[in-house]
């Protein structure tokens, strides 16, 4: 269990986790300082991270990773912050596709990362069972892809539907987008877990970060 | 609020109910004798009763009514017992699509119900997303239905695609089949009831009766 | 699967629909952008929509329908905001019921969505079960309705009354009014999907939009 | 915090309780052996309970009791067994309303704690909202009663609409009556403690005897 | 069916209910504006209510009220506001304990409409079950009492241990007071419904006027 | 990590546990041949284990312990088979209370676990707070305890007035004792989790082995 | 959308599925009479189909495969029975770990599937958190593995331990073992999906078959 | 029952609680005004206390406890307010360990409240499963204690890998930390309440309060 990590007393960094795992450490903005994340991102870099992310961040977030990289840069509707230094040569194909327009955020979060990690990433949005003849434009993409990330809310119905179509191995990511009975994204979840198409698993809800970790370590075999 | 029903003190029979909504009450096997439910069914079939539903009946609550109804018809499998009695003259068309092999039972409900109440209905199973392809044939049935009805368990997702196909009203009915986080149904109805798809409306899990009952009525209008 | 839709890239505005299904697309306004919504209008109402309408529309959202089309009207507390256009000449009838005054705003919803899409609808509120002889007013107006749509909250027993009573179908709306044990609508909902009244069909808590969308569906035929 | 008990190892029998509460303590069948069963009853007759009541009692649960009091009574269907001694003489009346057939055997519980506590109890049975006529014929003994219990399954709308007629307290029981959506009388529960009509107090589902216990006391007063 | 009512459009006012159960309509202020609220009271008040009761109401609904009845009282932190005319001699006595002081709201709830529909209340807070001595100075006059009133959120234990103490019927209302698995009040609702001490009957999370209602009914007998 | 363990194919035996935490891996009966739960506790004994105990034990599962184990102990209705080789000198006081009668079986596990760890036990069944008198025989023992263990179904109030009362450590055990919203123990685990008493912790539905287990830990320092 | 199927009347047998998915239909045994079972197993055996599984089967649904397949094996614990024709030849390597001895129908599921489409599947059992040192001897087979699969019920930690060690993508399978507030494996799943570890993603409870599925597609790439 | 407490009418203080269980009662800020905490705090201390805590205080809480005790410490982040007077000479060590930065502030809560109760407490923070070697710092300090406290959101698998590790009890705090299907901490509670290491108990969620209580008893011991 000797393995590397750096102490910053609130934060044990874990910089070992590219060497070990192939991905580094992402920084969850949530409960943190602005203060604390400068402090991580900074023993991240030191450490030789290819990259570091930090999610769920407000713009007070955003500008502590600015402040100790001045090449970050930033998506505000993802909330989402970054930078890139010696990140792998894309290896792999990364097919999105999302069954509406206010999933946006979470496919983003999902692209930043499987790209960061070095994989080739396509889109598709809005391509929703309400309006099925909207995937046809995704079905060369699907059929190329490595592995397949669908994001949806509601009752996430276009999961079962993409994973009854492809060959490649499928991720799904519900959302929380929707009012009432789809409760913050659980129908969407239960529905993408007791997928009728066999081949698809699943992550947190609005987990972009989780996806797209997942899809570019299947990509890149 | 004075009309008739007959009191036999276990039971209130409404035998008004096909006069005020043109549908006749049925009778719930669990928990009632068969003696209960001979004495049910004979007050609704001396009532004027043009049909008498037994349902999740076992093979006592099906010897019930034969004992009291000569011409009583029964399904095993879907636990229904009947006897068609002076029928309206089919009106409209109910097309009915089931997602899978084991939604088979509820699917018979539906129509054993939609038929005693006046209508001609078509059905269509195990036409699920995991392979759309085998929902081709039911296509045409589909477009000409006056009511769609979609028996679906798992994820339930058929309905969101049936939903976003055709332009008749869609009832969509959750089933039980399924295991783990299918919750006995709870994912397929909160998919339903969360579908993408607009114009879509749901009834209780394994409820073949109430569907077939509101189908029949919008099929007729 | 070949059928038209205009690509924005953020959104796949699905212009068939109308077409296909004899209702336009509407537009949800959370997580949406005012431009995105504006764009998505123009989109529409190019494609020869019948009517736009827009839900869960703050002002902002309200705003940027009013910037694309000149003739859009509004309703602030129902947060609407639509378009008519070409909307189809009314045919059937839609009563609407609520159990009390705060459902209003989705008692709104229901009835301008039912109205765009070419029915006459008719409006009882607050004739909830606390005080059931308020009901008596709408009774002529419950049996001549091609369709019911019951709005309730709290217990939502107003459904299983007028399910009880009426030879039309029924659609009931679970509403998140209430307070405790009401969970934001879901006992509501229950409540209304295990109705002991056959012949009622339930949709999404507070969706008053879906309501409107199959009651209009079903009044037409 | 002195007062009496019987210890019989396994149980502390709370022979005290009658005179503490006015009414005596009851014996839970269930997990419990015919041998500890007849100590308990013995304990409690010895200890002058005005009566026993067993409830949840199985066949060999009510033969214990008869083996330790040659005056037991019993019901199998509602598997209670009871042994009536001094009981106080009645005083008010509760007047029992249920929902439908299958809830009889809570009906009848709630009707033999009442009684043996010295009540007048009056039962209507199957007055359900699915066909509110069969209300009419309990008015009277609605009006005339000193405190009202329902009793009904599925949606159990029939508490509001009873809550909203009386002027007596109401006791709402919950029953497990109903399949899917009803999730053992979860929603039935939920629709009575939030419903709309005020006055309404909940006991647990199908808990006849809470609802006895808690009538009788009312009723007599 | 044909009592009176008043029709506001927006609301159907039921000025029969006192007549009916002896208790007037309240005004429920969430999701009502300032001149409903006003429009309803002077309804309510012109059809002779011997008082109006504003719950859940913020500053702007209390001034509603006081701006149609110079007479109005409030208490801000319960959220009430009220108006007492011709109320019943009081009859009867209501004693209310608490868990802790967080309940305070919800008890005034309780108090004042308890005391507004003609009895004597009794309240001592803060009584719970951490410190159970804290009990003591309250046992006089729950012996007293025609019907106790059991405020408490966390683990509501309180509604148990009085439960087991005292031969008056107990209404127990849980409350949202505390965090985390206290769930808003339904862990507090879940242990008084399953109260292993009979005669205890729950009404819905924080609501004050439901077993104000139920509590002045039983106490007035 | 190169501590011991004997691998079985379809098992590794933790023959290292109790070296390392002081307390011998158990046998957890339900989904094991009584092949496995032979082999099991064969390695576990050779391993030098100062006792085994077998949970969840149907008849075929203690027959398979007695098999290797001549010297082995059961209780059929706790369902536990145990063989107690060289267990430690006892230290330390553990006082077990418990609701009810119903509870006995779960108090036996909790008992016999904690005897086998080295700890004197006393054990009050049945003094729930329906009448809490009851509990006034237990007060010195509940004193002396240095683990006070509660063991309670239905709401499990009884933890909260013991928690309360003592200045032990209080592990809570809730049971599945009860019926309806008793939800197999789930209420009773939310009220003990959620208990006014600070100080309490609690295990899983019905274990009594994680309590007997933590109780002796504590009681032995 | 026109691609093969045969039609059963009761089922539409995917027979393309192979071609399109690379992974053959399996038949899911529950609510399938024997007769449907061996004739959708020959529908799929003609079809070309190059493994057939059938899953969830007991003994007569086992001998239904027998009875047309004289090559078909089985597992009786796990409830499997299959037929392997022409399955690929193996390419990657599927290293499946599970918590506890009870896992293991589960795993074997995953193992058999997963062979069938070709892959080297290695099983390490028995390996969970309470006694991590057990872990050790599968380090090996977790680094080369091209896909990690684990399988663990209770509180599934072993999910998130193997989730910080490895490089490969992982597959979490929670399982319905354990007892009270593992709620039949819904904790398992919410441990796992919310995963500390990133780089984790989800199959249904108890769904051996889709975690096979998806490790053989990763694996396989 | 006669015992000392202070009635402040909105508050029955108890003074008494140190006495009899060796710890003084705190106030939970949330639901009272500052003067109400004022209050309370002067009645503690002139009560004797040996320490008075604030929790869950936000600015003005925590004014209010240095308006009255000039010697007031507190944590802002923490939302603490504390005086320690005569507080107890330390005895035993508590060690925590938390799974990440984000629980600070619960940490921070058990750690306060633990050391005014008289123990030594030793903190290690984000040591959390996805990188397992960081806890090697801790494991000295892990043997060395009497008792050992785990803060953990998301799945909470730490509970379990020090569950599995050491000898002395350990309480888990679950802590809202996270989004989607952690629930606001119900997943983590779930996983520690089912955790497969014996000898784990639970408190609350983000009860870092009751956590210190019990350590603090277990540790002194
Ligand atoms: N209030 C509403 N409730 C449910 N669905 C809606 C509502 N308003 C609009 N929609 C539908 O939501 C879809 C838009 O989803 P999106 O692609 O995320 O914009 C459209 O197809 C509408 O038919
Ligand atoms: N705090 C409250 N909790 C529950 N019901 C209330 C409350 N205040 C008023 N009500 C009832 O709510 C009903 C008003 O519903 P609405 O028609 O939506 O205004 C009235 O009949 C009141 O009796
Ligand atoms: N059907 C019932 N529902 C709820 N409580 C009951 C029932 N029957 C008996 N009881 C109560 O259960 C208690 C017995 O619990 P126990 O000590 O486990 O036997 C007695 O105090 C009775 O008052
Ligand atoms: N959006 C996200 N969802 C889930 N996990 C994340 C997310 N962003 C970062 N993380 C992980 O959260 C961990 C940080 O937890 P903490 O110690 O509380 O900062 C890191 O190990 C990240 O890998
Ligand atoms: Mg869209
Ligand atoms: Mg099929
Ligand atoms: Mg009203
Ligand atoms: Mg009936
Ligand atoms: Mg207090
Ligand atoms: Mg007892
Ligand atoms: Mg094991
Ligand atoms: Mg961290």
């Amino acid at each position: 269990m000797d393995r590397p990590f750096v102490d910053l007393g609130f934060a044990r960094v874990d910089t070992d986790r590219e060497a070990r795992q192939g991905a580094p450490e992402a920084i969850y903005a949530e409960g943190k300082t602005p203060e604390e994340i400068a402090a991580i991102a900074t023993a991240l870099l030191d450490g030789g991270a290819s990259s570091v992310l930090v999610t769920r961040a407000d713009e007070a977030a955003r500008a502590a990773l600015r402040s100790v990289a001045a090449d970050a840069q930033e998506d505000e509707r993802a909330r989402l912050a970054w930078v890139a230094r010696e990140t792998p040569t894309p290896r792999g194909v990364v097919t999105i596709v999302s069954g509406g327009t206010s999933d946006g955020p979470v496919v983003r979060e999902v692209q930043v990362r499987a790209e960061l990690l070095g994989t080739t990433v396509v889109v598709h949005r809005d391509a929703g069972v309400a309006g099925l003849h909207r995937l046809e434009p995704a079905l060369e993409d699907l059929k190329r892809a490595d592995c397949v990330v669908v994001v949806a809310g509601w009752d996430a119905a276009l999961a079962s539907v993409v994973g009854g179509l492809v060959a490649a191995p499928v991720i799904a990511v519900p959302t929380s987008t929707g009012y009432g009975a789809t409760f913050g994204g659980v129908s969407a979840l239960l529905a993408m877990i007791t997928s009728c198409a066999a081949g698809v698993a699943v992550v947190n809800i609005d987990d972009g970060f989780g996806a797209g970790t997942i899809a570019a370590r299947i990509a890149r075999q």
